[in-house]
């Protein structure tokens, strides 16, 4: 790793360079270098603690005058218990996961001797920006160094000292291995973003990690493709038939086991049928847990009257704004719905697309919601706060995409992966094909070694065999 | 389909909304809304042939006073035999193809009751802006209907009233089935362009299917995710052991089947110790066919006094402009370079990372260059013509991508998709799991109805069985 105050494209240029190094190593050459950083920061332990030392001096001295929040001051100290520690085995964790590239993910014979495959390997050159905590340093290197991509990181400056101290280990542990340092470079001071952005020949793709602010200048100041999510408003629709104790556990974990985090619940949709007979349940169970409620006129009337022993600021009329809002805080906005269809309607047009739910127990309504709502995530009688990578079984996250294209919802190894088409055959030309010449055969063959049943024959063969040993 | 001169805002929402209702119609709807143009097309034939000669006479006007190419006026004949009859073809065939959506990629189970999977779905919006020949027009509707995307589309201004025409009818058709017309929107103004690339709120992806100039402007000017290609600098790497015949066969075809294709051939790379072996005959082949050779010193070198049959200007030295120059003529440039080493060094610096390929026959040699070679599509004794959806087995393709994500080489169907996460579950919560609480189970589970073999012994069971058989 290299700490750089260099210009922006020759740091940029280093990366491409590095990249094409990288691409071609092995497996065990990739894990070796993340043993290496393992090993090196476990050992420089007590260095890294000093720099953090030092930020989190700083940030207190910010803290006391008032530029700086008490919560971030929290998030920047490396020293609480364990935390090190579950840095280090983060590293460990992913050199175990299964390596994402050079794998075959599709055959086809195109004739004979000419065979097509779909081989996965790194994207290139990632840009990732992320916010105070300074263990995503340790995290993020070792995805890069294992999905084969180099990475320029921009820490926030909140955490520079502990950068310094991880990025010159890590440095120093990479000159022992096959991986160019020049691989991951640490950026550090922040007017350089701006020019990174701009060099779209040598970085294939950008990825913000932090609030709302970060990701909309991010996506307005480039032409780099950028994977992420601005917000996270997550909804839930309860339907009038889901039992009261399940809708309670649920939208209680939704709201309130995180109410920082990008999956949290930020708006209940309740239908109409319930108002009476559920969500006084819920509202109360809610308002217990110090959860305020921005109502619309039909679910405030409802609760109006049956929780009045609570505050009376916990319990307001919501204001239109309130469905188009991330709180991240105890806040929840209610909104009435008559039908599947409404709900539908006010998710596609209100939430972030990012992580939506309904709780019923129809299963045809379920799948309505299931195939309508168009967000990264939907779920059925969940929390929404599943969403998230190690939930999924990712091993760890780069981030949760609301994009479009490419990779959606939680972001593993996978989502920093693409892939590239090769063919190898024995001179057949394009010229022999086609209208009147050769036809193409077109037969998909199977993919490395796993073995597919490819007819009713070898199906039927697999399931008496089963039956068998059942 | 609606022919609109709408303002651009309104015409993406309009989209975006017709959008969600094809996102949820079955395989059946869509391809009975595809049968329903196919047969409205093939009914109005001579209504779309008059106005496309109406466009032929206004373009022999301007190409008779030097403001169109006269190969463009060409390409804008539809009443040519046959080119009509392949567009409704062309109709069917994506109708023949598998329904990309809606299909289940992967299972896992999270914990007893709680299921993850991935599923496919439509992008969304799709922009796709693309220039003259006017039966693209159906190929790109029946792509996006298929794949259960909307898509805006502007066509090039050559071809006005035949689009008219097409829309008009494929509109009128889209009536009797349940696609809402608003999924299919023809801009006829070149002027609004720009102010639909702002639309990113309603607009997800952008199709630029044209040269350089239209693919960079598109770029430049959107925030949009892109998906195309600008250049096609396609390599060959020449191999000293390649035997001679098959050197010329493919090297052939890949410069002059047709020259104008984005996957041509621009640049020849020649192993050093085949400048005196296999160079001559293959120059001589094409310089036989017209094509001009840019040598650096050494190549010239080689060259000079075996060729000087053929006239001078058909060789000449290389300037630097054109080893990054798509020459879309019977041009090439010839490079000599020492190893594999600098062969990839070359086409990793110089190519478009379209499609690159090597002749040798040494696996190892080859193993390197297509591991290392940075491009969508990377083969090994083929010609770079090969990289086309139809030659790959898409059936059809939208477009070759070189981008870094998302999408990769010729893009089918499969690309104009994505896909969303669902959870099925029984009220389980995110606190429940983790450090203190209940384990993941995270166990992968059958996709679909394929049956893998999942161990060895059901491998050795199929692989007795095949046995048998063989």
């Amino acid at each position: 790793m290299s700490l750089t105050n260099a210009i922006p494209l020759e740091v940029a240029k280093a990366a491409r360079v590095g990249s094409r190094q990288l691409a071609v190593l092995t497996t065990e050459e990739r894990n070796a270098a993340l043993s290496a950083i393992h090993k090196a920061l476990a050992d420089g332990k007590e260095e890294v603690l000093a720099a953090n030392r030092q930020d989190l001096e700083e940030a207190n001295k910010h803290a006391a005058g008032g530029t700086l929040s008490a919560s971030l001051v929290k998030r920047l100290d490396l020293g609480k218990p364990g935390k090190y520690e579950d840095m280090l085995q983060g590293i460990l964790d992913v050199s175990d996961l299964e390596d994402p590239i050079n794998k075959t993910t599709a055959r086809t014979l195109l004739d004979d001797n000419l065979i097509l495959s779909r081989i996965t390997c790194p994207i290139g050159v990632l840009l990732i920006i992320f916010e105070a905590r300074p263990e995503v340093i340790a995290n993020i290197s070792a995805l890069a160094i294992k999905s084969g991509n180099a990475a320029i990181l921009k820490g926030g400056r909140e955490s520079y000292h502990s950068f310094a101290a991880i990025a010159s280990i890590i440095s120093k542990a990479l000159e022992t291995t096959k991986v160019p340092s020049d691989c991951l470079q640490l950026v550090q001071t922040h007017d350089v973003i701006a020019d990174l952005l701009k060099q779209d020949t040598y970085i294939d793709l950008c990825i913000p990690r932090g609030g709302n602010k970060l990701v909309r200048y991010v996506k307005d100041s480039t032409s780099i493709p950028v994977l992420g999510h601005a917000d996270g408003i997550c909804t839930t629709y309860l339907c009038a038939d889901y039992p009261v104790e399940k809708a309670i556990k649920i939208i209680v974990d939704a709201k309130v086991s995180y109410p920082a985090g990008c999956n949290a619940l930020e708006q209940l949709l309740v239908e109409e049928s319930a108002l009476t007979t559920t969500l006084p349940a819920v509202a109360e169970a809610l308002l217990q847990k110090g959860v305020s409620l921005r109502c619309d006129a039909a679910s405030l009337t409802a609760l109006k009257g049956k929780l009045d022993a609570h505050s009376a600021t916990l319990l307001q009329e919501a204001g239109d704004k309130d469905f188009d809002f991330e709180f991240l805080d105890l806040i929840i906005a209610v909104k009435t719905v008559k039908s599947v269809e409404e709900a539908i309607e006010h998710v596609n047009t209100h939430s972030s697309h990012h992580t939506d739910a309904i709780l019923t127990l129809n299963a045809q309504t379920a799948q309505t919601f299931l195939a309508a709502v168009d967000s990264s995530s939907v779920y059925w009688n969940t929390s929404t706060r599943m969403a998230d990578g190690q939930r999924y079984g990712f091993g760890t996250e780069v981030g949760i995409s609301t994009n479009k294209i490419h990779s959606r919802g939680p972001v593993g190894l996978e989502g920093l992966t693409i892939y590239k088409w090769t063919i190898v055959g024995d001179a057949q030309v394009s010229a022999e094909y086609g209208a009147s010449g050769k036809a193409w055969k077109h037969e998909k063959l199977p993919v490395g070694d796993e073995m597919v049943a490819q007819n009713e024959e070898e199906r039927e063969l697999l399931r008496k065999f089963r039956a068998g040993k059942a």
